[in-house]
């Protein structure tokens, strides 16, 4: 992901409304990450914002509205997916990526807060659905250009062996709240690869 | 896994004091399923369960205790490791239990949110790690078993190729928020044992 695990001064300036949205987004991180999601409220949004309520609720409806645009935006500014030329570096690229992430404490309380938001809240959890589809879509990526210069068998899942690679760490974050080194990411990939080099992740016919 | 989902019944009778845990730990998991942990107080355990509330502060202190003490009780209700004498069956054995616990609506529900507890709770985080830490090391029995008749290399780290089954069920249903289906169990085994033929969950040295 290598997310800035701050907004501020990332969102582009250009004008009031992208000033407000920086704004708030910020905030709502802020508060996400001192208070969790049910910590959220609109109110504390605005005022630590410095933005008129009004707005908050014109433009984001409610906290799980707040919470959907401040993924998008995370999203937005995840990075694109490693094109070194070689298979295992692009997915140590991701995986230490998201190892990254999830150790950084504002970035990584933040993914926590929307995790725990959306085992109760359907909006969070479309916004967790949303986030992930489009940061396993991008690094799937990857893959695919393994299985053309002829790394990985044909047919190989990219979609799903980025998953296979970061869920070890998420389980770890938040299932068996193990720590999450370095070492984990780089075994991860390595599992994961020695998978889909046995054919493990072809799709099925 | 595979345990009852509901406990009344399942503790073992045995007095006054194993009813009174009984009752407690069935309105603690009613109320983390219908309210998440959040909605979880002291005070609607003890009048859900028909105990003093004394009873219930003295015995369990608070609401993470309760949470400790439940996922304690489902640990010992989860079924013992599988030993159908080939690796494949009992891995699989373990990631389809996994997928009943996880898909089941009370279990399912308890697990999310005491999932959602530990991101910000510390003794829910510490339930988590006691109530995984105990699954994984049960289920790491038949790895080890696996290694002794030949069926994988020697020093395949057991706990790891565990984890690696169960990890983008809990991924799938927490994190990317996807549906969780038992042919992703079964994926999810085979592409663990094929990893692990490879040799690559052999413990570094």
């Amino acid at each position: 992901m290598e997310q800035p695990s701050r907004l501020a001064g990332t969102v582009r300036p250009g004008g009031r409304t992208a000033r407000v949205r920086a704004a708030v987004l910020e905030a709502t991180q802020d508060i996400l990450v001192e208070h969790g999601f049910h910590g959220l409220t609109m109110d504390q949004v605005a005022a630590r914002a410095g933005v008129g309520k009004t707005t908050v609720y014109r433009r984001w409806g409610s906290t799980p509205g707040l919470v959907a645009d401040l993924m998008k935006e995370l999203a937005n500014q995840s990075s694109p997916h490693a094109d070194t030329g070689d298979v295992e570096s692009d997915l140590l690229a991701n995986a230490v990526s998201v190892w990254e992430a999830v150790t950084d404490g504002r970035l990584g309380a933040t993914l926590q807060a929307v995790i725990a938001a959306g085992t109760c809240d359907e909006e969070a959890a479309d916004a967790l659905r949303a986030f992930f589809t489009r940061r396993i879509d991008e690094w799937a990526t990857v893959v695919d250009l393994a299985v053309k210069r002829g790394e990985l068998p044909e047919g190989t899942d990219g979609g799903e062996l980025v998953r296979a690679i970061s869920a070890p760490l998420y389980y770890r974050l938040v299932v068996t709240r193990e720590p999450v080194t370095r070492r984990d990411a780089e075994r991860s990939v390595s599992r994961g690869l020695a998978a889909a080099r046995a054919g493990a992740f072809v799709s099925d016919p």
